[in-house]
């Protein structure tokens, strides 16, 4: 299962009419692992270590900043005695408004020895990171993501799977469905649409399908490819848009590791390696026996290099990544699979990437209804990349084409 | 069902052991509301356009303080450009190193008008607050408390509510409990421990318990008003502990407006109000039908101020505080009950509440093995008002008695 943010209302809302039982996803984990090869010696560290230091470093020099008079200029008066306070607060500071080793950090970042019961409870606070060692990693950049309106809790997941959601939305409209399809052209004149396809399930017979109108949601990296009979601004359009590569793994692990020996539960470990993360699964946590977690998920450069990979290779390179955040992994390791959206035929990427430019130049042109067609889909929407999306311009541009038919009525 | 941190290994462990099915438990929610009757003309505002605006003004002071060259004293030349790209890249700050109006910043704290998909699907920025009424507000505290470790992510709640973790316990140990005893003395002597009770659930009978060494877990609050015998320091140290006074509200409305109205799905949202705060449920969302909430979780003299009311009276109370953050509750209100530690004869009081100076002189006297008694309980802890408090100190108390009886054997 992956992830749903609790904004997409439109997906959330078909969700719930279609009874695809959702669950909590775990997106922010404190006690998961940032990894970078330059930052640390190469030594992965807490999220909650990273963050108290990064807060409370930030919260100190403000604060400083503020107490000798650097920032007159900039804030007036009142509002010093304000963002002193909300320092001190938010960075942990002591009372000398430093973030320094002590209870006050380690009730943030953790205790060297943890608070505990009994006559030897007493807790041993932890040492702080190097403020410059802090500032140089980079592993700030992954507070930033969970701040992301698209990754802020709380987060779902369908329970069993996301296919569950395509399965949801089967059953609604069964009947209408003819799999196995490969459209080659998509004709339309003053009467209608006629779309010529290969019916792969019947021994690749070239058919015909006609109708009044066509809703197309095949993905542009496809659709750019095919003979469609659109305007020469909505073609433009269909070529403008370069699609991501994408590649994501699936390891099964004969146990929890991370949960028996770390202590992360859901959640994601990231690194500045080509897997760029690891999820841990948010459902089953405290079972025993196998699990299975996201072992890599690529974008760019690394998804283009795996997506060249053998799947034997895929799973071997995450293997390599992934011992430097768990040493447990290979001998925990049970077997895996890979999936890349550039090598499957009727995706060819995992999903549309608008620069600001083309969006200017062709997007409007994109969704507008040419004579009988309309595009729909996550690309022709602000929500790419997101199922929303294509719920969000279906939505537009049935609404559109009913109104437009209304009208020709 | 209420909240259990990841660190609670003691507590985790014996829900695993014992069969206590455990889910997440959403602590913190980007789109619950905070609120302040002095902030923003007493208008709640969400969690993450507050955040948001707190990170992005703070990247921008710091991040023109070093620009400016105001912290060149306080910070060498080759940390200032990774503060600078790190303020940048946290704090939402755009090309100009300015937290403005913008997609930049709406990426972070909601558009408004989101993003949308197809012609018109073009999100529209949404408004900064000022910043000066950030730093005023006082809402920061907020952000500060979900980085405390005790309130951190992953956590987790009992399915089913806190009871089944008692009674997970229950099965293990049914034969060795009797209920219903009020102990009224305990007395000890070289060769064994006298505990004195009524047996309320047998007209008040009065009886006596003998054992070789006790384990007393009754609170210091009831305990340090019976007749125990024990030494003068550990009765200091009995004595020296006040207990906080809390109160709770379980409030069950007819629907989840929370959930359908304003997009809240598990989380809290807080006030300065005496209800503090109000968190909803993280099980059985988007679930139809009436749901309960927690209307209020009371401390310090909120909580003195709910006891002293009638169960009706704190009802009318928290109806109306709630109110505040949401318009719809008193229309969708169904019933209530609130329960207060302070007024419950067994515990008198919620949990200990040890200063510093009280735990330098008395904590490891309470904790200390007395003869044939030893006490346990979260009170004997560093982890006071947890159960894994009540848990770690057992583990102590009778390890230390066990090694005292067998050298004593």
């Amino acid at each position: 299962p992956w992830r749903i943010p609790y904004h997409h209302q439109g997906l959330l809302h078909y969700c719930r009419e279609f009874g695809v039982q959702l669950e909590p996803f775990i997106e922010l984990n404190h006690n998961s692992w940032l990894h970078s090869t330059g930052a640390f010696g190469g030594k992965a560290v807490r999220y909650r270590e990273l963050a108290s230091d990064f807060n409370g470093f930030t919260a100190e020099l403000l604060a400083k900043a503020i107490d000798q008079h650097k920032l007159d200029e900039l804030v007036p008066e009142e509002e010093r005695a304000h963002i002193r306070e909300a320092m001190k607060s938010w960075g942990a500071l002591n009372t000398d408004m430093a973030y320094a080793k002590g209870n006050t950090s380690s009730l943030r970042r953790g205790f060297e020895k943890s608070q505990g019961g009994g006559v030897d409870g007493a807790p041993v606070p932890s040492d702080l990171f190097a403020r410059k060692d802090v500032m140089q990693s980079g592993l700030w950049n992954w507070m930033a993501f969970h701040e992301r309106l698209d990754m802020q809790t709380t987060m779902f997941q369908p329970v069993g799977g996301m296919d569950q959601i395509g399965k949801g939305f089967t059953r609604q409209v069964k009947d209408l469905i003819t799999l196995n399809c490969k459209v080659s052209s998509i004709h339309q004149d003053d009467r209608g649409v006629t779309v010529t396809y290969t019916d792969t399930a019947h021994g690749d017979a070239v058919r015909q399908a006609q109708a009044d109108y066509c809703v197309c949601t095949i993905p542009l990296s496809v659709l750019s490819q095919l003979d469609v009979q659109v305007n020469a601004g909505m073609k433009a359009a269909i070529a403008a848009v370069p699609y991501a590569s994408s590649v994501k793994m699936g390891m099964e692990f004969k146990r929890r590791f991370w949960e028996e020996d770390d202590q992360i539960y859901g959640g994601i470990s990231f690194t500045d390696q080509q897997i760029s993360q690891i999820s841990y699964p948010s459902n089953g946590i405290f079972s025993k026996g196998p699990a299975v977690l996201l072992g890599g998920y690529m974008f760019g450069p690394a998804a283009y290099d795996f997506a060249g990979m053998t799947p034997e290779e895929r799973i071997q390179r995450a293997l390599d990544q992934g011992t430097a955040i768990h040493p447990q992994y290979r001998k925990e390791f049970s077997n895996g699979v890979s999936f890349a959206w550039s090598r499957v035929p009727w995706t060819l990427g995992c999903c549309s990437m608008w620069t600001e430019e083309a969006r200017k130049t062709h997007y409007k042109t994109l969704c507008a209804v040419d004579n009988r067609l309309v595009l729909a889909g996550e690309h022709a929407s602000y929500v790419g990349c997101w199922q929303e999306g294509a719920i969000l311009s279906a939505l537009d541009a049935v609404t559109r084409l009913h109104k437009r038919a209304l009208g020709a009525a």
